[in-house]
């Protein structure tokens, strides 16, 4: 049994904490920490089994019945609270990003070497049913060698300009998960990026500073030629797919729906749309990927996604912004720490 | 919070088990009794979380802290135990079939007429994402007056010899959870039954005095026509499910699978099959029925599925066997206790 | 090349004559007889390459230059002018149904035994390149023993309460395709029939002494069971489909529609409708069955319908008659001459 | 009545020949002409209703009674015969491409100028139902304001090394369909290309000097953006598909099959390939091209494709070599004449 301490009770430390209670049977939430718990909160947690509740998260690193951590706060708080748990010696499970400024990340990373803890970062799309599926086609050389990989990743409503403002832009906040599917499904880093982009969904986004519609090309270290497309504003929900073509064949995955009814009147054959956004389509994900991480330590394995996987999409979205702002192909190289 | 004993700890006691120890807030396992109880299905019930395991249901019965239970042991004390719980008033959730024996049934109806406790039956197909949907656009009026009602279902492996001995035959064992299906789809009860059923899987089937191949025609009250085809074995796995068809539209429903990969390659377009059996395509389902009862209870509202929901099916069953000897349509009303 | 005069110039003539003029290489119209035949649709005939046209249908059995005979005129000439043509030397194509009568088939029959031209029904839907690939696949051993074979053959329109009383009940003027069907998927005839039906879409349809809504159930004589299911209207168009079911697997064939696309929008996944009926459907199927014609003619080879398969369908519905009255199953053995 | 003369013999000529003489009305093949007409195609064309043929083009333009001719000869020969042709008054539907040298192109302009004969190039896929569909869907509005615009565009089969050193290269001789089909979904022209393309499919490709795999992103003038990817050898066959995503949602379509037939068995549910190569997926659209030049001779209104629809696809063939050439985005307006 894994004891845990989760850090940020968020929306998203919140899913960790239903999934741990009810999900991943050799692990127990010993303390939720969170700077402005509430009363409802601490409640919703002793609910769900969670023994303590605090507003310090030092509590967390601090006692030693704690094996892990998952740090579930704020962007800017990953990589300082990752390097303490990690000194503190407890593994640590991090959100994406682990920050968007690569020299933080290398202080994760040489934090590490002094270390043997285990490092898990939080893209939790490889652990989606569908995408899997999809990975281990690939991987099982279903489709031969890999040529042109494609991913298409829409939301279904833009953030606000506010949000915008602080989230290190498109590239950062919501393509750095296809970055990572990318790199999951190629099997390799990328080599270089070329941006196409625009303002097409909400003039607000432009006057942040940002674009809310891109393609984005990609050249992988194994030769293949990805490409990415993004919006920030899709009508008929979150868009979730992704297809792989190579020398033997194509492996594609279409969206998951609430349910499989079709209903054929006289306006056409209509079937339900896909699920709404992350929390509807990924819940099983989350669980998994934690699961997973839980699986790692109690068996002192490697986890499946390790610090570099946290750096590489961070890089490939600085590159990406490069390619935009100097409106040319742009190097993963060119990023330097 | 209700506490609830669970009276079989096989298959489907333990899936109610983990249900409610992982997905139902509002209600505890407080005991678990089998009369083969093991060792280790002691250690495993104390691990999710349940307070006490016996090897005599009655020690749930006389527990003046039990609010419910759930009746998951053999077929034949369905019924005997629903009447002893209800006069021990407690709240029954009781497995399907209540009986095969419409007198028996009876004597539960009679119990709950001198009780004021909560009895649902456990067909949970009405509680899949599928046929609720199914189910809510022919509500809606979507496909306008009923017509047409089609159920398919089909086994993934047929049961051996000796169960199919014991079982009531498949018109009882089997297709009872789609005569309640034709119910739930078509909103009202069937008049009239009709069967064309053939030994085309197995011949021990046959021997043992089943048949294992099926299509079953209904008359329903509401004028519409519904037909079920079964068999007990379709190699591709368990096949479910449903078609209606109405004045305004039809509204059809595909099985579930575990991913929505497709793989194009020489061969053709290959999509997974459905999910292998009642474990894998209804688990969400299992909780959904729980839940519902539970909140049945807490609301002190009616349970989605009462005594006579279960008494109708075993009626049609009945009536389905005498159609088959007989070689004629026959009416449910033929069917006396 | 085959000479072929077209008895009958109303929609399926016409259909026949363009197929025959733009798509079978090796056969043309010499003649086209229709005792109303106007002068446009003379005309047109000229201009789509029709050499003659004429009122009297004798015309073409006296011209020693054509070979073969398309009978489109009204089902009560079928059989007759088979008998005809037959004795005149001519190969016939005739439409189906050959009669509603079974003695007037056997004429026919009779008068084949001492004749050695080709016949061949018109059961178009054979050629239909779903149907044959679900034959070709079932005929392939793709999915092994047949066990459940379903048709569904939906409208989207009713017939006239006028047109109702004339045809001979919907069994013999729109189920004897599914009948067909059956037998083409089967490989075999069928041994007993029962009919659940009723009047859900026209009172009038009901007044006229027919129903409009119906569930067929056949045995067949390799053991299979069959269920067809019918209606004179689905809103959404004309619905047919197939599934044969066996003991390596089953094969299932959708709808066409007019393309491809399908729209996603806040409404839901909404795909185009089937295609609106039959001319639209079947196109294509109506080409084939003639160029199968003309082929055996000039590769002196089986039709590949002959007049057994034009009797077999007729007997079926006739059963199915005497089911619907006599509530009852019944034996086709029991429809004697 | 319209009458054509067809320049060239080949593959593609021939499919004019059928299309004409089988489904288009209003027009006859007066003469077929072919520098290499063999005995056999002779025979042939007189056999599908052709009136006469000849080694030499010049018949077709000097004969008085030919309204319009087809130019299907090989690629070096269609602007300069499409200049005679419109100088001796004729009407020109002239294959793709019009020319690889814009300023051949610009001959062919110059001369339509001085000229009031119909002009329309062989972009065919303009006219195929699916893409049809999904155009009518974007010029309906039903997605709103486009935004994201995806072709994807893969062959069964890699041409040989000799073929590509005279083809112009990938993105003239293939791609250039593509690009049509995005200024045809995008209704407008293209401003900026960007290349990332690889030898994947066979080295001899990359010795001849071109490339067999391409990620091709293009900035419309309307704002939104577009993206192909080609492809010289897909396994499972002609892989055409195309997506539109917009401001009010999203349509999409798939490629064509032979049937809808599905099988599932042990090994998974499988449907068809797509239909294996052009003349198979193209066959119903070459002949609407057809259709819709005659028409508009017939009816003196505009081609549905003039001269410069032909022109553009080239400048944007052009510039793509030129990006792939100098790694970086090329704006069209930098190809000039």
């Amino acid at each position: 049994m894994v004891n845990v301490g989760i850090i940020g009770a968020g929306r998203i430390g919140r899913v960790h904490v239903e999934s741990i209670c009810t999900q991943v049977g050799n692990a127990k939430v010993k303390t939720l920490a969170d700077p402005f718990m509430s009363e409802d909160t601490a409640v919703w947690a002793k609910e769900m089994g969670v023994e303590n509740t605090t507003k310090d998260y030092k509590d967390i690193l601090n006692d030693p019945q704690i094996d892990a951590v998952l740090i579930c706060s704020s962007t800017d708080t990953h990589s300082p609270i990752s390097v303490e748990a990690i000194e503190a010696g407890k593994h640590v499970f991090c959100e994406k990003p682990i920050d968007h400024d690569v020299q933080k990340i290398q202080e994760v990373v040489d934090a590490l070497k002094k270390s043997d803890v285990k490092y898990q970062v939080g893209f939790n799309r490889r652990f989606d049913h569908n995408f899997e599926a999809i990975r281990d086609a690939v991987a099982a050389g279903k489709i031969g060698e890999t040529q042109i990989i494609k991913v298409t990743s829409r939301d279904p409503e833009p953030p606000s300009a506010d949000y915008v403002k602080v989230s290190g832009g498109m590239f950062l906040d919501m393509t750095i998960h296809d970055f990572d599917m990318v790199r999951f499904l190629a099997g390799c880093d990328a080599e270089e990026v070329y941006v196409e982009a625009a303002v097409l969904v909400d003039p607000a986004i432009g006057e942040a500073g940002d674009v809310d519609t891109a393609v984005i090309t990609l050249k992988m270290k194994n030769g293949s030629i990805a490409v990415i497309d993004n919006s920030r504003k899709a009508v008929y929900g979150y868009d979730q797919r992704a297809e792989v073509f190579g020398s033997k064949g194509m492996v594609v995955t279409a969206n998951d729906s609430a349910s499989s009814a079709v209903i054929s009147n006289a306006d056409g054959v209509t079937g339900e749309k896909p699920l709404y956004f992350f929390l509807e389509r990924y819940m099983a994900a989350y669980a998994k990927e934690i699961k997973c991480f839980i699986d790692a330590i109690e068996k002192n394995t490697d986890t499946p996604l390790g610090v570099m996987d946290g750096l590489e999409p961070v890089l490939m979205g600085l590159a990406a912004k490069k390619s935009l702002e100097e409106h040319r192909p742009v190097k993963i190289s060119e990023i330097t720490v």
